[in-house]
């Protein structure tokens, strides 16, 4: 099976460092979605066509551990890993120094369809999805 | 006419500081929306009864003038005046301290209704909102 | 021993509604952020004075659990509780609606201190905030 | 004098949208930061060479005019001209769509410099920040 994976690089914005001139935490959020709808584009289902599916994959669960932090102008790598998806959405994440390769965090992410019509959770991914990342994985 | 103007206590909080230890510029617009909010639902027309009546107010202008900067848990107090409304919306704000009473920030935001429906911008404010003003201002 | 909690009250602002007309998942870190700082000035210990006494918590690690949507103009209580702080800090949170009491989200926070002027780890708590926990506690 | 102005391109990401499923209206402060951001490094005076000479640059003010709105994943141009550098920095904005070319924003920044030692409002731009401009612009 093909990896499903994808990454990011970027460069840390003057709004998102803190007074103790480190990103504030919950600004890793915005990384990890970032690179989350660039690895939904890649099997050809982001959020918008997910929408035209009729499904919405609210986040449920998610976990942050901060080894070390990030500067106004550092240069990173967001990394994000499929790890799960038959019945929910399991994400990995690794930040890393983009010079260094030094790791500086890892977080996940769980999301779960829901159907918008209904409002109901599915328990089993949606068939507009699990095509798609057979198709990308070629199983 | 009674005066329509509402305002609105808050305290600075940490992820709203930049490394400079002064809120990051682009926050106020947090501020101005918020006590926006409450001023629109003092005439029971908040941007939920907005969408119901078929309408939307985007921004179209925003003008801030930063007199004296804002620092972390400083106590502050919002102030927006509705001076417009038959055509379009103009909003007049005013960021003082909470206990000096010094001016800190003046501001302004303008809004035109669109029809959600049509997508049409309205030249003329919708009926819903104009008659909401002066059942307000006793016109 | 007194119990080290507190709770805060507040009502969802259109600004963290996503396009999903949910609360978008990383703004619940600014929640968390604004009931941690309530707690810590509670017990006399909030981030300026920590930085007075030469120290920094930084955030290590952040779990949420997302169990049902917050929507624009809810009202909500987050509580935070100080479940350990001798060797590093370990909150919890709860939100929950603020009329019906329901159970929204469930999330925790691990902070450790650091020397700033040595950038140094502690790996007991600073006896600047021991104490104080100590003095609000009564032991 | 060569041309004082730099463009950066940008994709709009979900958590930038609100619940009207466009940019909401102070996020575009954030795009404003990063070509600015740009802009002075293309000169050589970022904000940590401004911090290292002892001048900070608070924004006091902001004017933006909002004429199309951007939507998610949306491509989009931002472009940033210094327009005043003598005695204060006036940088001018423009967005536009990338693959239409469609003006959709156009916004000013004013910005005076502080000498951070005194905390005084420096007006004449200091020499640090002056000498970069002339030998950009081969002056």
């Amino acid at each position: 099976m093909a990896e499903l994976s994808t990454s990011l690089d970027f460069i840390v914005e003057f709004y998102e460092v803190d007074s103790m001139k480190i990103v504030w935490h919950g600004n890793y959020l915005n990384y990890m979605e970032r690179v989350r709808c660039k690895l939904l584009s890649k099997i050809q289902h982001n959020y918008n066509q997910m929408e035209e599916a009729g499904y919405a994959w609210p986040v449920v669960k998610i976990k942050v551990k901060y080894i070390a932090p990030l500067r106004f102008l550092q240069k990173a790598r967001i990394e994000a890993f499929l790890n799960e998806w038959e019945n929910c959405l399991k994400i990995s994440y690794k930040i890393t120094d983009l010079e260094t390769g030094k790791l500086l965090t890892k977080a996940e992410s769980e999301h779960i369809a829901i159907n918008v019509a209904t409002g109901e959770t599915c328990f089993v991914s949606p068939k507009e999805f699990t095509d798609r990342v057979k198709a990308y994985a070629n199983l």
